[in-house]
């Protein structure tokens, strides 16, 4: 294959909202292969966005159809959600985290993204005396930006120097240091694909119930870390969640990756029942509602869309059901993301590319949805123009709090296995580029 | 019938978050309704939400299912929303506003209620000297409340006593006083079914224009003024719109009403060429776009949802095509709701109730979705609570910004004229109440 011009990727970014490619939005980046695309005859090996690259599971498809035809697409939901999906939830909680909540308190979001943006502007601001974020680093950097818009502070928490017994001390004294009113992190991490332990888990609910923070945790990849078998409803092991060791959470289910259902926008955020009930005085100055379970209801998703498609709550309430039910393994259906990550880290690493992340505290990194790379001498600007040269796509790590100025996070889901050898092509292309 | 006993409100009060029935949102009155149900053999007549209270158009549907079986609810669709939507809501706009508006400038958003939300959140905040938000009242309550959690001054503007040419001059002149940064108001008005006549339209293109504020316009209730014919395409009379007296307009489109598609939470904002392209540095503080246009995707939809559902957004460009090519009339489809209105009005008035806003400038009002009343002699609190005792729920006007303490909206959607001699009995209660 022909690289293509340079001249072309900077015609591209100048069209594009973008400053630089080291700190485009994932979005951005789409923005750019998009024109890239119109602009030659390449189609690019797409490593830039989380998007499944799986079909929706027939069971949820169905489901929805079947909604659709019961004309449940003329009517509102519930604002907190179809009842039934509430139920689903509860019990999804209870099978494969091992928790106990109630229904009520599993709350339907127009995707995970809604959940972050509630905490963002009611859950960190119940409070007049403090109302920082605490985020996790390197993370997904779009938590950031709902900061941002609901003008809250926030502070970065490098998570790669404090692992194991570091963490507890450290995450303490920048919470005190900070006010913090609110923790965010993913498990397991985007963009390093990092699994927090049991042990760190609790330093973190530890942080929680002793500071009166609520720890936010984004299930975003419910069950991806390969490495155990997490598929079995009722049976150990379960995901690890920060809801065992505090009282103090809230969690956040996306269906987009999980279930293949990225398009329809349906995700929930799991209110720990001791949170649901405390009344913050403070909360009134956003809204109706000082008990916090309300407020997250009548103040935040009523308040931004009115809750979420009807006829997709139906799609993922059929898939959770037999999740729950053990008829359904979700995680087997989402398996191959794990073969995939394995041939793309060994061809980058046979062209001469590192991982920036390669280990998860005392262990080996898990193959999941993402990885993280670097090459030797090549700063983050460079690496992605010539990658995106040779028709690959991927996202800084710059725009997720890493500290590294050197790298790029890559994401598996849109590359088979079949496209085997036009990625080394493309490799070899990589290789030559240098070379000139 | 009999009447429900009192206590068994007070209990259906006690067990929700409203403090009482006067100032109880929507929700809340639907959550006594759905209590008062479950304790009691009574199925209500439920006059509360506007709820459209007909089927989604099959042309609709099929689509939806066809998007389903494609393949499109694993795949994020565009944060601004599918192309081909964008394209048939600028040609709706052309053909039913009789406006020209570029289809980038058409973005899908998780139902009009993320567009007013991103109103308050981004385009309110976009210099630092002024953030008020003017609201020409009565309205839609939920948008004061989200001004409320975007944390942003708001001032209402009581339109009844100052219609026709009175409107001009005192509209600037509060807008001034108030550092008055957007307006919003609904037309047709959701509750009192007002519609303001193009020489109001205009005073208010002025003043937006004059002042540099942004006239948000929320056309909920698109066309429904059925004492005109808007149903054809490219033929007057077109809906009456701001966007004909000032480039400072932001339109909500709602899918809700007029496509019989509130389940799916799929709207859209129309921002116009003039507003789109300013720049706007103060927006940095909660964005990373100062460009308005950019800043309402990337720092607004993408934070709030990151869209809304894929499939639906098929959906409703199959109906938005069908009605611009000519082939579908979406106002035929919902006419059904003046019929309603005029029976249901005949009822009440018999009864002794009368109209709250019973004109409009000077002509007759029109019959639509919503209608205002009141009870000689009794406050909103015992009006309501003895319609309720009677199997009626409906809404406060005082939640909707209406002076009045005495009066309740009626939303007509979802009463049918067959139960016309059901709503006779109840209304035959009623009075048995009174006479008690």
């Amino acid at each position: 294959m022909n690289a293509l011009p340079e001249y072309l990727i900077d015609e591209a970014l100048k069209q594009s909202s973008a400053k630089n490619l080291r700190t485009a939005s994932i979005r951005e980046v789409v923005g750019i292969v998009h024109y890239l695309q119109a602009h030659s005859t390449l189609t690019f090996l797409r490593m830039d966005m989380g998007v499944p690259g799986l079909p929706t599971p027939e069971i949820g498809l169905a489901a929805e159809i079947k909604a659709l035809q019961a004309g449940k697409s003329s009517l509102y939901a519930n604002i907190d959600g179809l009842p039934e999906l509430k139920s689903e939830l509860a019990r999804f909680a209870a099978r494969f985290l091992d928790i106990t909540i109630p229904a009520r308190n599993c709350l339907v979001t127009a995707g995970a993204m809604m959940g972050s943006m509630i905490v963002c502007l009611l859950v960190a601001r119940r409070e007049k005396r403090r109302q920082g974020v605490l985020f996790i680093d390197p993370g997904f950097a779009i938590q950031k930006r709902q900061a941002q818009v609901a003008g809250i502070p926030q502070i970065s928490f490098p998570i790669f120097s404090f692992r194991g017994e570091k963490l507890y001390p450290e995450l303490k004294k920048q919470c005190m240091l900070h006010h913090v009113s609110v923790l965010i992190y993913s498990n397991p991490n985007n963009p390093t694909w990092i699994c927090l332990t049991e042990k760190e888990l609790e330093s973190i609910g530890r942080v929680a119930t002793e500071l009166d923070i609520v720890a936010v945790e984004d299930l975003a990849y419910f069950g991806m870390d390969f490495r155990y078998d997490y598929s079995k409803p009722g049976v150990p092991p379960f995901q690890p969640t920060v809801a065992k060791y505090t009282a103090q959470y809230i969690l956040l289910i996306s269906s987009s990756k999980a279930f293949s259902y990225a398009g329809q926008r349906v995700g929930a955020m799991l209110v720990s029942n001791n949170l649901w009930n405390r009344e913050f005085p403070h909360l009134l100055t956003y809204g109706d509602n000082a008990l916090l379970g309300n407020a997250l209801v009548q103040d935040g998703i009523y308040l931004l869309s009115a809750g979420t498609s009807h006829t997709a709550q139906f799609g993922l309430h059929a898939m959770l059901k037999a999740s729950n039910d053990g008829t359904f393994n979700f995680l087997h259906h989402v398996h191959t993301y794990a073969e995939r990550a394995k041939f793309m880290k060994f061809l980058f690493l046979k062209y001469g590319f590192r991982l920036v992340y390669d280990h998860d505290d005392k262990a080996d990194l898990a193959d999941g949805f993402y990885f993280t790379l670097t090459y030797p001498g090549m700063k983050t600007e460079t690496l992605m123009k010539n990658l995106l040269r040779c028709g690959i796509s991927c996202t800084s790590l710059q725009i997720m709090g890493s500290p590294e100025n050197s790298g790029v996070r890559i994401s598996v889901s849109m590359v088979s296995i079949g496209q085997y050898s036009e990625m080394e092509e493309r490799l070899l292309t990589f290789q030559s580029l240098l070379a000139l």
